[in-house]
C-alpha cells in the first residue's frame, strides 16, 4: 500500500490520550495521520506543529488564535473531518459528546474513549475480544484503561477455561501527571461510594458473561493504577496453567519484584530506559512471581499505565471500523510491532 | 478497689504505641501507671515527665543522660519493673525480642506487640477471641493493628455464622506520622513481595479456623490503613443481616460517605473534633453506605488506625495475664468506657 492510499486519521483533541494516539498513528504504515485539533495554543500544540502534525483549530475562533500565535493552523476542525477517513475523539468527557452528532451528520466514522457510555456507540471494543463486530461499524467506544485491563486478563483466564468469577480491588492514581499543578489528593485514600465500582459493569458491555465485581480506591500518585484480583477458578490449577493462559495475551506481559521491578516506578523507570514515548507501559504489567494459585483461587496484581494501554487498541479499532485489516489477530500483530510490543518488558539476557 | 491496690503497669518504649497505652493505663480506675521507660531524652520524653508519668531510663547510661537533661528520672528500667506487676513492650522489633529473656527472668507478666512471632509468647491476643486463654498467663501478644481489624471483623461475620472464606486487600500506610521526615515512599505504590501477606495466616494464630488470605500494598499517604474485603458467606444473606453481625462487635464502628465521611482524612478529622487523644480511632471503621451484599458474598472497605487500635486491645490484655477482671465481656466494657469507645463515632442528632 502506497502513502496516498493510506487510511486517513484525525486526532480531535491532542491531550493524554489524544497526543499518544497521533505518535501510534504516525509509526503505522497503513496510516496517515490526517492531522490534530485542539482548542490549545501554547507549547502543547506547538510541540505538535513541530512533530510536523497538521495542526487545525477546533472552531474558527481557535484558528484565528492559533494563527496569531504563530502556529500556522491548517484550517478547523471541520478541515481536518473533511480531509479524514476516520476520527478519534480524545476531548474531555462532556465536548466528547457534543462531538458524536457532528460525526454522525458527516457520516465520518468515529472512535470515542472509554469516559463515554456504551450507548453512544452501541459497541464497546478491546482488540482482542471483538475486533471482528468492529469490522464496518460507523462507531465504537474504545474501552477505558481499568477496563480494558480487567478484559484483557479475564479474557485470558476464559478464554483457557479457566475462569469462574473474578473480584478485583482498582487503586487508582490520583491525577495525571501533566496535570498535577491542579491538584490531587495529598496524604489520604478516597474510597469509590459504590461497590461495585463502574469497571466491572463496564468489562460487561465488552463480555456480558464475565463474573466480575469491583471495588476502587483513589491514592495519591499519579503513575498508573494498580490492580489486586482474586479469580475463582473453575477448578484445582497449578501456577504455570494460569500463567501460562496469561501468557497467551501478546498484550499482558510480566514482571519480577525478583529483577528489581518492585513498585510502580521501577516500571515505569524501566519504560523510560527502553526509550519508550512518554514511558508508555501498553501492556498489563502482571507480577510473575507475586501471582499465587491457592487450589482453585488465582491471586495477583498488575499495573495499568492509564495513559497508555488504549493507545493500540485504538490503532485495532481504526483498522477495523475502516475494513483496512478485516483479520484481527493480523491488526494486532502490526500494532505491536509498530508499538514494539513483544511480550517481554526486561530484555532477554545476551547469550555468553 | 482503692488506687494503692491498683494492678502496677510499666510501659518500656515511649513510641507511638507506648505513649498511647501510658495514655490509655492511666485512664483506667484499676490500673496505675508504675512508669515509662525509654532511650531517648528529648521533647517526646519531656511531655511524658509533664505528664507525670515516672520516668525511667532503659540503662543506667540512660537514667545519666535524663538526669543531666534535667528530667529528673525515677530511676532505670530494672527499678520499673521491679515496681510493676506487668510491662507492656512497646519497643522497636528487635529490642523486644532481647527484652523477653529479661522479664521472663524476673518472672514478671510481660505483653509484646504484633511485630513479634507468636512463639515468643505462644499466645496471640484479641480481647473479643481469647480473653479466656490469657488469663494469668506470664505473657501474650497483641497482634498487629491490620491482624486485629481482620480478626474482630471476621471473627463478627463467624459468630454469626455467616463466614466462610474472606479474601482481602490491605492497603497499608507508608509510615507513621511522627517519623515521616526520615522518608517514605512517594508518588508510588509498593506491593509486598509476597501473596498471601503476612496478615492472612497471622490472624490464623488468633482462630486457627479462619479461611482468610490477604494481599497487601503500601501507599504514599500516613493516616492510617484501608481493607478492601471480599467474604464469601456461608449462604445468600442481605446487607442488614451483614450489618447486623458486625454491629454486635463493639469495637467495629459504622461511618457513612453520605455523612461526609468520605475519605482517611475526614475520618481522623472527625476524631480530632471528638476530642479524642492523638485523633486516635481504636474502632474498625466500616463504611456502612458502601457495605454491598450480592447474593452469598459480602464486599466492604474499613479502615484501620494502626497507631490506635491495639490500644483498647492491650488495655484488655493487661486485665487478663493480671487476673484483675476474670471475665472478658467486663474488660471489654471498663475499656470502652474508660476510651470513648460507644459504638458510634459520629455523635447522635440532638432530639427536637
Amino acid at each position: 500500500m502506497t502513502h496516498t492510499e493510506n487510511t486517513r486519521v484525525a486526532v480531535n483533541g491532542y491531550g493524554v490520550i489524544g497526543k499518544r494516539v497521533a505518535a501510534a498513528v504516525a509509526a503505522q504504515d497503513d496510516m496517515t495521520l490526517a492531522g490534530v485539533a485542539d482548542v490549545a495554543t501554547d507549547w502543547r500544540v506547538a510541540v505538535a506543529r513541530a512533530k510536523g502534525y497538521p495542526l487545525f483549530g477546533a472552531t474558527l475562533e481557535h484558528v484565528r488564535a492559533m494563527t496569531e500565535a504563530g502556529l500556522d493552523p491548517a484550517g478547523s476542525l471541520d478541515d481536518l473531518l473533511g480531509a479524514a477517513d476516520v476520527v478519534v475523539d480524545c476531548t474531555p468527557k462532556k465536548v466528547a459528546a457534543g462531538n458524536v452528532e457532528r460525526y454522525r451528520e458527516r457520516g465520518i466514522k468515529f472512535i470515542v474513549q472509554g469516559g463515554e457510555k456504551h450507548a453512544v456507540t452501541g459497541h464497546s471494543f478491546t482488540a482482542e475480544n471483538n475486533y471482528d463486530t468492529a469490522l464496518g461499524r460507523q462507531s465504537t467506544r474504545v474501552v477505558s484503561c481499568n477496563t480494558t485491563s480487567t478484559v484483557r486478563t479475564l479474557s485470558a483466564l476464559k478464554q483457557a477455561g479457566l475462569l469462574k468469577k473474578a473480584r478485583g480491588v482498582l487503586i487508582r492514581r490520583a491525577t495525571d501527571p501533566w496535570e498535577s499543578h491542579l491538584g490531587g489528593i495529598m496524604n489520604t485514600l478516597v474510597p469509590e461510594a459504590d461497590i461495585p465500582s463502574h469497571q466491572g459493569p463496564d468489562a460487561q458491555t465488552v463480555d456480558p458473561e464475565l463474573d466480575v465485581v469491583t471495588m476502587a480506591v483513589k491514592a495519591p500518585e499519579t503513575l498508573s493504577h494498580l490492580h489486586y484480583w482474586t479469580v475463582q477458578l473453575t477448578r484445582e490449577a497449578s501456577k504455570d496453567e494460569v500463567l501460562g493462559a496469561l501468557r497467551a495475551s501478546s498484550r499482558i506481559a510480566f514482571i519480577r519484584m525478583a529483577d528489581g521491578l518492585v513498585a510502580l516506578n521501577s516500571v515505569k523507570e524501566l519504560m523510560a530506559d527502553l526509550g519508550r514515548p512518554h514511558d508508555n507501559l501498553y501492556e498489563v504489567a502482571v507480577w510473575e512471581d507475586m501471582l499465587t494459585v491457592q487450589g482453585d483461587e488465582a491471586f495477583y496484581a498488575y499495573m495499568v499505565d492509564n495513559q497508555a494501554i488504549v493507545i493500540p487498541e485504538t490503532i485495532d479499532a481504526i483498522r477495523a471500523l475502516t475494513e483496512i485489516e478485516a483479520d484481527g489477530a493480523t491488526s494486532i500483530e502490526k500494532t505491536n510491532e509498530a508499538l514494539g510490543i513483544t511480550g517481554r518488558l526486561v530484555p532477554e539476557p545476551v547469550a555468553a
